[in-house]
């Protein structure tokens, strides 16, 4: 698929169906993370990758809008090392980048993903510490629900010139 | 150009040629960064776009790591509107995802770009705020310095399984 075709057809999916996603689609995924760019290329990320139905339904008790995850085949929680980012704050927006990575590589593959927010509310941060046992210094970003969709959802322009400010605010 | 090849082939490029970016390809930059997903969809972006060398050359006396701006056509500058944020810190993630599509369609459509970071030094977020007249709730992340490439980077594997725990730290 063509890069700006992923750009604007990738959408949060929510439904899945039982099909598995390939050890091989899930390091894709996984590379396509690691290529993007951090602040002084630290690469301060860090990918929990879960498949064990146990481990979802403890997050689903952790996260408020996570029932996805009862159909997801798997999930990556993108981290920050904080041990190992640029400066204190850069593996935020670092991750996010991972993140989107992730989600253009998975709509490529015909593969299904929504982003679900954990940084920076500290209950999910905490919680989500506590089930996937995380050091003090690893903080997570989110977690990815992956799987095959069973729902279809039309393409959105959210283009809005008012978003755009020539030269100065 | 497809999405993988995109995401693998990304490099941060600092040299540029003096061609201009048609405005049709700056919309499309523009579009692609308005296509990444926000928490709760808030969209709560805003992109500054420069073309003015003056105000290049006042970023770079307030940017220490900024002297490719001497040759870009423009810049991006990527900020978060935190009346427009679903809950306070949620920005940050946002523009790092829509700042990562910005790099890569620039790239498929054989755009060189930099990501120079701004957010959380205080120093250049205030630097920016004063150069581009930002409102106290809008707050830069990044500058994307934009131009064709006058440097020709090899592709690199920065896939590292090391990153990657299953099912636990």
């Amino acid at each position: 698929m063509k890069t700006m075709e992923a750009i604007l057809k990738r959408r949060s999916i929510r439904q899945f169906t039982r099909q598995s996603i390939a050890q091989e689609d899930l390091n894709t995924l996984l590379r396509a993370a690691m290529m993007a760019p951090t602040a002084r290329n630290c690469q301060e990320w860090e990918f929990v990758v879960v498949r064990d139905k146990n481990t979802f339904q403890k997050i689903m008790h952790i996260h408020p809008y996570a029932p996805m995850l009862a159909q997801a085949d798997c999930a990556i929680i993108v981290c920050g090392n904080t041990q190992r980012e640029h400066a204190p704050g850069y593996w935020i927006a670092d991750c996010g980048a991972a993140t989107q990575n992730i989600l253009l590589a998975a709509t490529s593959l015909g593969i299904g993903s929504v982003w679900l927010g954990v940084y920076p509310n500290e209950e999910r941060m905490d919680g989500l510490a506590r089930i996937l046992g995380l050091p003090e210094s690893v903080k997570p970003l989110n977690i990815i629900a992956l799987g095959y969709p069973a729902e279809h959802k039309e393409e959105v322009d959210r283009f809005d010139p008012a978003k755009i400010h020539p030269e100065k605010w």
